[in-house]
């Protein structure tokens, strides 16, 4: 079991209203960066973007931004970065639902891409945000530290068959069989945690970081990644279908190993809430600036949907 | 109509040969670039090299590579960016074939990917072959005109929603419908031409070539690709499942539109010839230094398979 600081209330700070700014910022340079809907062949563009504002709680941009502002950084050279791993985590929602992977009707309390749109359009506008992606982080402006190369590497390596899609793929695989928690600890870390830390590292990037503060972020973020996933599989067994905005309780129908099911209740939050506390002791370095990465990772870990 | 000068053979170059050695060379490329096998999870990557290592002609990346000479490049230099445009095409296969697209069982004179695989691998195997290919562009190494944001930039907007992928989208609309012959070429100048493209121009690109090279890859890769696209069209009518290693006369079956079936055989002929003109006056610009790219567009415009 990690070890670490007891997570503590960021004083004075709101974080629902920071969040609140953070999702319209991050929605209108969304909007600018992607093409519009009637760009032909429009159906393709409605596609990406009905998904991508479908009402996301943009969480993976806020912690990006928050990890440049820790490093001394600006919101706009963070911008295109935030954008381009918002589109990655769609892309890959999209694809999730589809009915060869997790099935699912339901996203964010809206059918799902392939629902709407049907399976081959579903598919397409998935590939084409993860595109997308990769061309929104080649507009990001290039930093004396982290040139376009490494940026790129960062954003594919967290995506790709090492990491994001690894996860996916372990899960697949994982379905309906007995796994150990080191086994749903790999799932996990790969799944959501990998693009979670991806997004802090590149917030720093963006700020030209040193190598002590993307160290200090990559540490909070794979913490915070995990920590953010067993939560997640607590509140698809406590929370219902309207409280999630998703199918609650899929995990279980689909005989998928979670936290709880594999450690228990009580000890998966008590997991979560240490690792929400070796994130909190990673931003020591950043002396009081990294007070909005220390009310995100605490929302996130007391957040009910 | 285009116009150009009449296809002239390239004398005494054995393409036959040039295209069996630089098949080699690529697949020695992409098993270095590529993860193990063995790599967990094993899956993933077995689905992506049974796809890509499956027979493929390496078409796009001898156009890349042959750029790359005429504009006094190495091979060397070009091939990381070769690899890249080559994962981006069995990606764009692998994706096309599934149920929900094209539904293809054979690709290759072997079974498809979701065949051997299942659906949702095959999906992931594509998502990671799509995604590995900018991790591959981002370890080329640059040049002083093109840097890594240009090749990336360069890279997903031909693969992007505007071109690849659009052409997929307008394809999949216009199944069963009558279409112009316009609307057939915008298809194909998306579907094919853009990454046949992008491979010529990144080729000119990891040699450093100038504004004016750059801009005659670009006639030359467009009007190839175009000429190219018309005769798989042509070879869909002509030849057997046997002979092209995939199921032949499937357009006709799914009521695509082709250009022999708009045009008339012997006008898609005459048109792929004169596209072919236009692309060997291309490349007057480079004097004699472009025998490679004369004689692989020559010997696209009379392949039988």
């Amino acid at each position: 079991m990690p070890t670490g600081r007891k997570p503590q209330p960021a004083k004075g700070f709101d974080i629902e209203d920071y969040l609140a700014q953070r999702t319209r910022a991050v929605d209108q340079a969304l909007n600018h960066f992607l093409p519009p809907a009637v760009t032909k062949p429009a159906t393709i563009h409605k596609a990406m973007r009905y998904s991508l504002f479908a009402g996301g709680k943009r969480m993976r941009p806020a912690l990006c931004l928050a990890a440049a502002e820790a490093c001394g950084g600006s919101v706009e050279d963070a911008m295109p970065l935030a954008c381009a791993v918002e589109c990655i985590h769609t892309y890959s929602l999209i694809h999730d639902d589809l009915p060869a992977m997790d099935d699912d009707d339901l996203r964010r309390g809206k059918p799902t891409n392939h629902k709407v749109f049907g399976e081959g359009i579903a598919v397409l506008a998935g590939d084409a945000l993860l595109t997308e992606a990769f061309i929104i982080g080649a507009k990001s402006k290039g930093w004396p530290r982290y040139s376009h190369q490494e940026i790129i590497l960062d954003l594919a390596g967290a995506a790709g068959s090492k990491q994001l899609i690894a996860g996916q793929v372990a899960d697949l695989e994982a379905e309906g069989k007995k796994i150990s928690s080191d086994q749903l600890k790999y799932i996990h870390e790969r799944k959501t945690s990998a693009l979670l830390c991806c997004s802090v590292r590149l917030g720093g990037m963006s700020a030209n970081c040193d190598p002590d503060q993307l160290a200090a972020l990559t540490r909070f973020g794979y913490n915070v990644g995990l920590a953010f996933q067993i939560i997640d599989d607590i509140l698809d067994v406590t929370q219902t279908s309207e409280q999630l905005g998703k199918t609650a309780g899929k995990d279980t129908a689909a005989q998928k190993a979670t936290y709880p099911s594999i450690v228990g209740m009580e000890k998966s939050q008590c997991i979560a809430a240490e690792l929400t506390g070796c994130a909190f002791s990673a931003l020591d370095i950043f002396a009081g600036k990294a007070q909005a990465l220390t009310a995100i990772a605490e929302y996130l870990l007391k957040r009910n949907r």
